[in-house]
């Protein structure tokens, strides 16, 4: 998570550099064609494609909205592991005890126990870990484009891509749990497994109290609807069909504005070359100067173009 | 669930091909009938249009809003049951045992009980699955539009048309069983009330501990919540007297809108053949052709009309 | 509930042909007053017209919002009776039993209390229903109202007008209980008290094991808070301040839009005159047509207006 | 809470009638200077307006929004504290009895007990009912404002301003706990430690069994937690910062709008005055009339503007 | 918490005086360019301003909205702190005595050991205060600030800034437990440690009875939780790039407001002088004037300019 107030600004803009670049052509494209070429009528009416905008307005945000939640929800799952992670730590420190066995255990075997459990709930906590790095078709892109890959060398060391989940969970279990836990598909559940397993046996052996075993137990049930919920979290996007067309959307309504706003410069264009001839009584290179910014006014909508386009698809493309 | 970052957009094209091709004709009509039949008087003002398009927006951002929770509630529930049936599990495997049977049942016994309340719940989740397919009236245009019915033939293979439910779950329960569960309504229903008779008689032959069988009865009312959810996502759709409305609104605002964008048009058309008066400067051939698409300017309108009568038709429609 | 996937585009007209009806007389008045009248200073301007209508666009799509949420929270409440209902069918079915009594009872004896314990809730559910048919104070209209007298009469048969709640009771309950539950006021209320007192009754006779009766009074808790919070439902609509003023900004917006969109085809007509001055090279019946319209042209404002006053209209009525 | 389908129109009027003179005097004034005192160029333009009031219909929406959500939370709460008053009820009745005590006592004895722990109920809810109903320093203009007192002068009878807590309470309360729940701070949260103390009494009695009592403490928890919430929505308002925006915002807003449709009335004005100049085939009468209302126009903006006024007024209003 | 109705506008103007310079001084420059040094070009075209500015609302709506819920959230946490904070009191009271112990304590010595857990969670509420008081790097800028520096100092005396933890908790906790809690990183959670391991010897006394030793210990699992989401709402702002980007938006739009208010004046501006040319009837020295204030009517943009900016910017700054 980043953490200062808000990002340097000159990140942001070395971040959609390319992007930047690339409105810029498509503003710079229209005005081409009608200042340079004299295609006089390249025009799209401003008003029908104001409505459009509030259209794609509306749904970008959202869009946003609903990433929000989703962003809000995932930190909410993740602080209720780290809440029932110190429930479950209280629970072993205290509930294993000699207090009903029929053998007692030495002080030594009673730590060893508490240890035990708590490691094994680290590995847990490890394996869903690696479950939630790993990549989805969805979000190859996050991956795969430039922009990203290099604003994360720059910045982050994510020790997933470093070190894999055989090496991280190893050394929390033993050697016969450790090749149990890698045999099958989803290793966190069987780690969850495991522990129910361990938490029975140990029942059985007095070590835990029958009442106590199931307040346990209901923590392992706890856990498994968290890791459900990180799951479904992952692997259930923001829908396709919905991101497709957003995506549509806002590509359609960035394409066209280039043309309307134009339209909008070169009808001041007209009315600045208006004034000017009615004001002659300015010096004459002021005159001539502004004449001829007036004559290519409609240049002045390449950067308002980029602009306005920029700001649309950033609304668009941080929801992602 | 499509998996893709995003549907390829020839995809999107061709699934909505029949509509883009009304869409030019619903734009064509009135530009036909004001450039070549004359009937000059033919416009509707935009900025009323405008306010409705707003409405439309409005309507249209609430209905998806509404579909979008309504899938992701529907996710949880799901959610929810892989998480129920994982704490199902464990729980069957660890509960069930010798501890307080008056007489010990050998391991084997003991597997075979599990197995079988496993394999009664996969009958459930299968009943349940089926149950979900079935199809509703106002489910109707999914299946039969012809659109749909095309892509879905070219993308997907859904099992449950295949195979049908007796098939499907006549493998994980006995023959008396089966008969007693098809016999009546709902049969996902029924699964869960044998579980729970059975759960009885288990506790009765002291293979489940008394709180522990209260545990596990607990799950099962949990289940018939989870059931009782997916009912009711599947059988309340979007209220009728709302998705009736929206559809109207929209296509009113549909039929409109050609009208309302030839009229910026043809204003437009009127404002270039004034500016092209003003510059004859320019080459005699570029000219004309100029002239020629000024005075005949209001057929762009028809691309423009259509591929914004598309975007409002397309939103209103990804949220069925 | 209405199962179609949209309801007829007919059987929308039939029900709001009253409004339709006003509508156009609205938008007849300042046409008529206009052209035929000649009052050439009628008008309203548009633009602060259209600000008005994007902010009730916004509290017209708030209320629908809330009523659509409302509708939601209902039917999520109606499914909790369904589920919580099924849930008190098993363990009426398997809690009930000799286990521990003193002296056994026949299963005849058995059968007949789980009869009775299920048609009790009956009972309660009978009536809750007719509970929430009753009619509040904010709800005439729906009935009172001859537009929707004549669609329900034609569409729809409802029980609870035709049966009273006493002869429906009836047969669930004893001839002492039907007493007792009529003689004070919440039916529903008094008939979970007589269950609550009943269960008792069976623990204390064995029937029922100590803690499982404990699980079977939650159970009478849960069904409480259902009957409550669907009272909620019922008892407190949409604040009638809201209602009130939503309505009120409704009608003014109806009542100033045909003068506001009257201006704009006025303007049109307008502009249509001049381009037709020009165009002289029409065939003369053509031109002397065209010119007659375009002079009248304001009166095409009619249909338009009141297609616009219908929708807006609609838009706030179905959220009520 | 006023159950009407919608307040009466003229109670509305009345209600709002200070701010309507008020809204008429500030269109009044522009429409003064501009056309009496000749001050031509006080003018606002109006497009500007329009995004400044569609971000207040925005803001004010979203704060209408959240007064809507905590009014269904308070009234959830309300309900939770009726369903929680059912459920303590039934337990009263059907958990105290002789069933585990080593000294009987009398039914008449029980009866007393159990009527006992319902006044004291009673009493809570009283004591909660009056707390809900002291004054706040961001209440004081619902009482202070002149048109509120006389509009609850004229209808309500609010009997909390009639009788105080010490004389609503006291007959539902010994004399000792009277004093007690009297002497320090929160009487609700007192008399809900009485009860916890008495309960634990009984219990020690074997008036109520060890198990049933946990759960009849676990009630109280829920008053406390119900308690807790009611005061947390009365002493938490909407957040000061955001009121007091809104409020300067809509102000703005308001007083800018006379100026801006002042504006669009002007140019209707001079627009009328040239269509009648070139229609002079008019009566003469008839064409003076209309020449002198298109001279002074610009007075028909005076109702428009304060009607537009206290529309957003009483939007903001509203949701206070 | 202010409690006032709204506050002071003097105070709001205070508060923001310093960018309400900075806005009159962002209006001020483009008329000084357009008027004086007569760069009559300098224009930026309304209509896709407006739609920016939709955009700009949209989205700076989006996040008051966030961030009232967060607010609100956090409001319900400490709520929630409060009622569990009064169920423990209850609990400690009621639930610790003699009823199973082997040896009886005086009644001083029980006193004593209510008051110790009583006392330990003052300093448990005490320790999460101070955490929640700990400044964050997104969080610099309140305390930096000039402006709220000079406003916290006018206003508040926040005690967290006056004495440190270490001395507001030493009074309720042991030397020794003073000792431990410090050693470690979390002095909230340590603290709960205690408390649980507390309890555990209190019950291993026999004085809190098995089942109700499991309830205090469901409280302190509350607590934990309650933490875990005070913790939660502490460590996780709004999303950065979610707030870099509003914020950017925001002063694009505010940057280019003056610059197309100023056109709206200036076409305003030409009109008045049109007007005036026609109604040359007027007192001469009025004329003039009016003639002065029209020539130069562009400089009126200025207040107004930055008056919509400061609208924006405040919107975008309540919501941080």
């Amino acid at each position: 998570m980043y953490t200062k107030r808000i990002f340097p600004i000159a990140g942001v803009l070395k971040w959609t550099r390319r992007h930047i670049l690339l409105f810029i052509v498509l503003a710079f494209i229209p005005v081409f064609l009608f200042d340079v070429l004299g295609l006089k009528w390249l025009h799209v009416p401003w008003l029908p494609l104001g409505v459009l905008g509030t259209a794609v307005a509306f749904i970008v945000s959202f869009k946003n909205n609903a990433s929000y939640d989703r962003l809000w929800e995932a930190r909410k799952i993740w602080g209720g592991i780290v809440n029932a992670s110190r429930s479950w730590t209280i629970m072993v420190k205290d509930f294993i005890n000699n207090d009903h066995t029929d053998k007692d255990r030495t002080e030594e075997e009673i730590q060893a126990i508490k240890r035990e459990l708590v490691h094994r709930h680290v590995a847990w906590l490890t394996a869903l870990r690696y479950q939630m790095r790993e990549e989805r078709p969805w979000e190859m892109h996050l991956k795969s484009k430039r922009s990203n890959i290099e604003f994360r060398a720059s910045k982050y060391r994510v020790c997933e891509d470093v070190e894999d989940l055989e090496g991280a969970i190893k050394s929390y279990i033993s050697e016969a749990e450790y090749k149990e836990v890698l045999a099958k598909g989803n290793q966190a559940s069987q780690l969850l497994g495991i522990q129910s397993r361990r938490l029975k046996e140990l029942m059985n052996l007095g070590l835990i109290e029958d009442f106590r075993h199931m307040e346990m137990t209901n923590m392992l049930v706890e856990f498994y609807t968290l890791q459900g919920k990180s799951e479904r979290i992952k692997n259930f996007p923001y829908p396709r069909q919905f991101a497709t067309l957003n995506y549509l959307f806002v590509w359609i309504f960035i394409l066209l504005i280039p043309y309307g706003i134009m339209e909008e410069f070169e009808s001041f264009g007209e009315k600045i070359l208006g004034l000017l001839s009615k004001h002659e009584e300015r010096s004459s290179l002021m005159h001539v100067t502004q004449e001829a910014i007036a004559k290519h006014f409609v240049w002045f909508s390449v950067p308002f173009s980029a602009l306005i386009t920029w700001v649309f698809y950033t609304m668009e493309a941080i929801g992602e």
